[in-house]
């Protein structure tokens, strides 16, 4: 045999082929070859192996109702930002990014103008608003944004019982020209949840937990592609190391300062047609 | 931007650079390029990685003090026989093969030529013996063999509350040249647990449970490499189709019959030099 990993490999191969399906066909021979070739190139031993096996363990372990210690391995490896980027080619339609571990679906709906920040104290004001478009340029009527955010102790409201469920959370419809406008606090930076294993690997590799502050927005319109993604602040930290490599330029905001205290930011999103 | 899959790669790959310890720093890297580099190539979507990470929550919830899910899933994706493969390059020293989950340390030591088969009711009884010799071909003195293997009834103690604990378990030692003889009962077929999501990802793959009958052994000497090795039936069924990929052709051996009605296997551990 003259090398007997590769062996190996391609008898793994041979055996997943045997799949009925063939997405999942494709999708199981290129993760052996991949899971393989890492292990085969680093000349994983058996120690680092089991310690391995424990690290996922223990990320598993940490997963809840409340906690998704899978997204957030996901997020710091850049995995989940590939797979936002891979699925939505850049282009003249508003950039995707990750959706992290804090989406929660039915948000309460809000109408237009209204603020997400029922129980924000600390919060300064901004208005957002502009227009849903679609990639031809017009306005999609009825488009909805659903849109979160932690509040400005760093923390969304699934983490912090102090706060209200539906706190810093709200769906929005456009109007009939895809006008839309909503009201929230200017986004905090906040440190991943790094009391868990990814907190752990984030400081054996001399990373930081921060996000840079951003505002979520999933945008939907009937007959076109629904986008995930941020708003980030221009003036906000950690634009160039985001711990979850969330940034795209194109989503970085000028928030502008406004006669009465608050801050405006005027941003178009522009959809795909399905 | 040419390709912005490759440019958020390349980010990645800079921030886990950051990694202090150089071993680290290789694993992350290497990790970081085949993870991503297996998304890009399947063009994984969004809906496809929320069912991955789901799959591995459920893995990580799956695991507890009993049982190791995580190891499973390594194990019928070949990767923990091919770490032992490449921590163990063939050669005149016998072959490693997959440790398994159901591995328990601490045996009970017993004296040469007793049986692990405290409680094996059903069980065929065998006599294992042979010699564990150095690169040299010399006897090692003192060298120890743990054993474990499932009872007649294709469970491990720690899997049936019917069997006590440290049945078909044992640590015995050489004698002064090696020598070395144990007792058990002619293994059986048994599938791997599948009641779990590896066991759902085997039937959605058109894959069996089944491992090949088998008898496990850790051999360790002074001043010598330890191998995590297995003797198979050459009788038994699966030989090809190992739901573990454990199989090597040095390692599957005759059970002779004898006179008595027992059977009886002779084979040399070959270990490496430290």
């Amino acid at each position: 045999m003259s090398d007997p990993a590769a062996a190996l490999t391609r008898e793994v191969r041979d055996r997943v082929a045997a799949a009925p399906d063939p997405r999942l066909r494709e999708i199981l021979d290129a993760a052996v070859r991949h899971l393989h070739g890492f292990a085969a190139e680093v000349g994983l031993t058996p120690d680092e192996w089991l310690a391995g096996i424990r690290f996922l363990t223990a990320v598993g372990h940490r997963c809840d109702a409340q906690r998704q210690e899978f997204i957030l391995l996901s997020d710091t490896l850049g995995l989940s930002s590939l797979v936002e980027t891979v699925a939505h080619p850049s282009g003249a339609a508003t950039e995707a990014t990750v959706l992290g571990p804090f989406y929660v679906p039915d948000a309460p709906w809000r109408a237009a103008g209204d603020s997400i920040a029922v129980a924000d104290p600390g919060g300064q004001p901004v208005l957002v608003r502009g227009r849903v478009r679609g990639p031809a340029g017009a306005g999609l009527p009825d488009a909805v944004l659903d849109v979160w955010q932690c509040a400005s102790n760093g923390l969304y409201d699934v983490q912090d019982p102090a706060q209200p469920r539906g706190n810093m959370r709200g769906r929005f419809r456009a109007d009939g020209t895809g006008g839309y406008a909503f009201r929230t606090s200017r986004p905090v930076c906040y440190p991943i949840p790094d009391d868990g294993p990814v907190g752990e690997l984030l400081r054996a590799g001399g990373r930081h937990p921060w996000r840079a502050a951003h505002i979520h927005v999933i945008v939907s319109a009937a007959g076109h592609q629904p986008v995930t993604t941020h708003l980030f602040d221009a003036e906000g930290s950690y634009l160039d190391s985001d711990a979850v490599f969330g940034v795209r330029p194109s989503l970085v905001k000028e928030f502008l300062p406004q006669p009465d205290g608050s801050t405006l930011v005027e941003h178009d999103f522009v959809l795909r047609a399905a």
